[in-house]
């Protein structure tokens, strides 16, 4: 049966994630008070912690949450705090959940530091607490993020990004941190191997599943009051999933046509025009299909778990990815 | 003996700097063109490579220089550069070691990212090599530098900054890493905990004397070609020891005067202003003394050593450090 809301979701894991949260503030306190300030404004914005989340639940149904899953969760928080401050500088980005972005407010020399200011305190968490494994995990994604964005930056430049590059792009930049959370998780509560990799796997066909419904809402979302507007991504000249499937599928004189809109900067007249094309070559819908197999997949790989309620709630965020309409 | 030049003072690790140099090199492989690039672009400008200098140095000394010290020497470097990358941005400079800085070239979008890149890799190389102990180290480390660059910028805000905060600052963005490239080469070599607490404490003294030089330079150094100019902690409000102790020495009337003119913004004819006053009220000579004082610590640090041609070189260091002109 599956959940259909969040609260439904967290309900096995809801003492502990108050905990964290708990704890999370806690580890954050500095004598800068700068830094008191800033944290302060980043908890009033209240994100919705899907990363502990995948963290408390992974460990809860790989055999239990004790204070390493804390710590991997407090851990994941601070690594995805930390890379959406740098990527706010990366993007110009002014708001940040319908607040004003950290280098909005106290601009990007503060933002930069800030970002590295939480890597190295979520570090050292792992350090202090002697979880080594979950450094090693963390170093490689941490290192996979950068690649990724910085893979899509180059590609983007050159409007040439297939299907490999694609996968290749947000493997790295979206679904590493998710498949991330997975493992530690499971790393926090068991040492079976087979456990281990199944949520590591799970993690990752959501990810993948994530943001390829990520990008299919830039041409079928409504317009948001908060977050980024529709057609941001070809407005950057982003290409993604569903405009590659469409490039490939149409004729050569209109690909290049459609091309040339992308490359002059697309105002709005180009983002319907290249909205009405991707929609014409069927492109949502193979980006769909591709993301319900994700979704199939990371399904498959709890398989190796009896019925839970922790399962259910894993299996249900996938369903809640996907159907997302922001 | 003390030697006189950089080229001296390698001898003793001539042939294991340049073994490093291939080792880093190779160490940056990336399938990202964009990365190759940005890389080949940082490796032709050749810095000084202090940082790897000292952790060889401090290795030889302590017992030996070994597999882990290489390791050591690349972590640091990859840190160093991952922390200037992203200083080019927090100071939106537009060069670096006389080539246009890589926030010039590629922007502040791929700064950042390049910045978190590097960090990782040479975290990796300390997790591959199951280097637990510089892990610890480097992300107190890296902890240390963004929250010293975050004081710092909340005191320059205020103006307010006494001699005691000075020190703190310089300790956590300064001398931390130098005493870190110090303390990781030692363990590299040794498990003898009075050897290491003595190479960190040396490192953190030459850091210190290496700042309040750098700081001083600011108000007597000639106009250089390449690097900031005279004045240039005064038009960023930066207050620095000369000027903490002139404005401690000065009249009351005189002290609110000087700390109206940085206020304003000085330009050069306020810069002029601040000199004149820093050197009135003796505030160079009080900083020579104390960075002095510092150097004599650190020199005496190195005296648990029998004499040798590693601790010459590093003695000749410290002297190198506070008698530069630029």
């Amino acid at each position: 049966m599956i959940k259909k809301s969040l609260s439904e979701i967290i309900q096995p894991i809801e003492i502990e994630l108050s905990e964290f949260n708990k704890l999370f503030k806690k580890s954050l306190k500095s004598k800068v008070t700068l830094l008191e300030l800033i944290t302060r404004y980043i908890h009033k914005q209240k994100g919705k912690k899907i990363r502990p989340l995948l963290v408390l639940l992974s460990s809860k149904l790989s055999g239990g949450i004790n204070e390493r899953s804390f710590r991997g969760a407090s851990l994941v928080e601070l690594l995805h705090t930390a890379t959406l401050i740098h990527d706010d500088v990366v993007d110009n980005a002014e708001t940040r959940r319908g607040f004003p972005s950290i280098n909005a407010v106290w601009k990007n020399k503060i933002a930069v530091l800030l970002g590295d200011y939480f890597l190295a305190r979520g570090l050292m968490l792992a350090v202090d607490g002697k979880d080594f494994d979950f450094l090693s995990v963390i170093t490689n994604t941490v290192r996979r993020m950068s690649e990724g964005e910085l893979l899509q930056i180059n590609k983007t430049r050159k409007l040439n990004i297939d299907e490999e590059t694609y996968f290749r792009i947000i493997s790295d930049k979206t679904a590493s941190l998710l498949s991330t959370c997975c493992e530690i998780g499971a790393r926090a509560s068991t040492d079976n191997e087979e456990i281990i990799g199944s949520m590591r796997m799970f993690g990752e066909n959501l990810g993948i599943a994530f943001q390829i419904r990520d990008d299919i809402l830039d041409f079928i979302g409504t317009k948001k009051v908060f977050g980024k507007p529709l057609g941001g991504d070809i407005k950057e000249k982003k290409i993604t999933l569903p405009l590659i499937y469409a490039l490939k599928e149409a004729p050569e004189e209109e690909r290049k046509s459609i091309l040339r809109s992308i490359k002059k900067g697309a105002g709005n007249a180009e983002v319907d025009e290249v909205i009405s094309f991707v929609k014409k070559y069927d492109g949502i819908n193979y980006a769909d299909s591709i993301a319900k197999e994700y979704t199939n997949r990371a399904v498959n790989n709890l398989k190796i778990f009896e019925e839970s309620d922790s399962r259910t709630s894993l299996e249900s965020l996938v369903a809640f990815v996907v159907e997302r309409k922001n």
